[in-house]
């Protein structure tokens, strides 16, 4: 199954020349869910041939402007584009207002339908299932209330060997590919592991901008797969990441390297940084299996 | 004196490839004026390596997106950049309600002072006067209420001839620059004429869109130099035109024909319009002197 991350924009705060703010496009499945959006993920998504139709769902994390201007814009292009299917938002609660006060006084009236539902920004929850998988919030500490995302693909079922099973009545495929063996009623067993292969382990992608080392939300994103982390600064800039609440490039390495993590990619550069390789070294000492999370550049998770 | 204007983005409705929503930069005497602020709009002030820092003062049309989406994003850069100047914004009067709320929202105090004067929408005034300029809104006909803008460069005095100037008192220079003659106590004359040179004539550039064809606003636009028009359709779909309160080429054409302007740019493309030839074509068929206001052009005034 698909699952894969598009990165749309890596720079924290204000854009800079070839670097955008945040936004992320996951697809899973087929499915495209984009974290979060920053101005100008409109543009970046006609330049990376990516389809604003495609996408169903939008996390937004906080309402700093660098995480969100770009949705009022998307969400109005889609309108004008003809869009039918509904969309979910995902959210701190006063996004919505601003979202609307916007359709007030253009007299915009959607096509489509909005749904909107507020995130708890303090306490992690499940806010989202579907077949493919779950989101859950991951409570991150930043100046104002700030949520991570955590995407979790769910187990999925056995796959049937086609030639095996043709042997056998279609009655017994549902029990077989949830890995159950089969007691037929002259006592026979058809074991699933003879009629089918395991299918791949499930795999997870948490999400992390903005936000202080902080050990409190370690728990949400221990062991999970790919850890997208924020890595604003050097780390000899630490007092003044403390200070606006980031994090630094060795912070993030440290905190895929406490959480088991497999891979870890770092973004939300700060303008400072004219290039990167810096911090991704710095990242990468003390968590080797690190990567730049910059535009245009796709991740299998 | 420099009188100039720089296109930041020539798209309406939604960005495409290549084309921007509207945004315009003014350049008079060295100050800048930022007219319409679409989505992106502080991206291609640094694509085109304009310093958003040097604008003072911003003029929005009317609260549809294309025209304005970019302006929150422009304004919180440029706190984050440390601006401590004042900013003087124009525009609709709800315009202040959509930046308040998400300023409160993310809790963001800008350092600058922000000077907001609301424009009158159903009335061509007088809304800014400095020493090189002066603006009036233009009532435009669109869906939602909607302002143009004609920035009318004042008569400048006339200059000195240097050489022939240094042969009288400098306290005669102020009424000769002013282009009267001075008698002077024995009864002999200085001619203006004799130790001046005229300044150049006034200038002035009217900006409109968006807007259906309306003789109503002409009058505000009769005889300006430059003429910015929208020509959003080909005048096959004058029907759609019509429909979206919005003008074709052939009748951008027109009005600059019909008002005596010297120069007509045309912009506000529609997306359909892979190239721009055509539109291009069609206004020059009846107003020759036409040019495509595009992505990084400059025009002389």
């Amino acid at each position: 199954m698909k699952f894969e991350v598009t990165i749309l924009g890596s720079s924290s705060a204000t854009p800079v020349f070839n670097r955008n703010p945040t936004a992320q496009l996951l697809n899973c499945n087929e499915k495209c869910y984009l974290i979060d959006c920053g101005e100008g993920t409109q543009q970046q998504l006609i330049k990376f041939n990516l389809k604003a139709a495609r996408i169903d769902y939008i996390f937004i994390s906080h309402l700093h402007g660098d995480h969100y201007f770009g949705l009022i814009g998307l969400l109005s292009s889609m309108h004008l584009n003809g869009r039918t299917k509904p969309m979910q938002i995902f959210g701190p609660p006063q996004l919505l207002e601003i979202l609307e006060i916007q359709f007030k006084y253009s007299d915009t009236n959607l096509r489509y339908q909005l749904d909107f539902f507020p995130t708890n920004t303090s306490a992690s929850e499940v806010i989202f299932e579907n077949s493919d998988l779950s989101v859950k919030t991951i409570i991150l500490n930043h100046r104002i209330p700030c949520t991570g995302f955590i995407f979790e693909q769910k187990q999925r079922q056995h796959k049937l060997i086609k030639d095996k099973a043709d042997t056998i009545s279609m009655a017994y495929y549902t029990l077989l590919k949830k890995g159950m063996d089969v007691e037929l009623p002259d006592g026979k067993m058809l074991l699933s592991n003879d009629y089918t292969t395991p299918a791949e382990a499930p795999r997870s992608y948490a999400y992390c901008s903005d936000t202080l080392f902080d050990e409190r939300y370690f728990p949400t994103i221990k062991n999970c797969d790919t850890l997208y982390h924020e890595a604003t600064f050097m780390n000899d800039l630490l007092d003044r990441a403390n200070e606006t609440h980031h994090t630094t490039a060795l912070q993030a390495g440290e905190i895929a390297k406490i959480n088991h993590v497999h891979k870890l990619l770092i973004g939300h550069f700060s303008s400072r940084y004219k290039t990167l390789q810096m911090l991704l070294e710095e990242a990468q000492s003390v968590f080797e299996n690190t990567e730049l999370a910059i535009e245009g550049r796709t991740f299998q998770l």
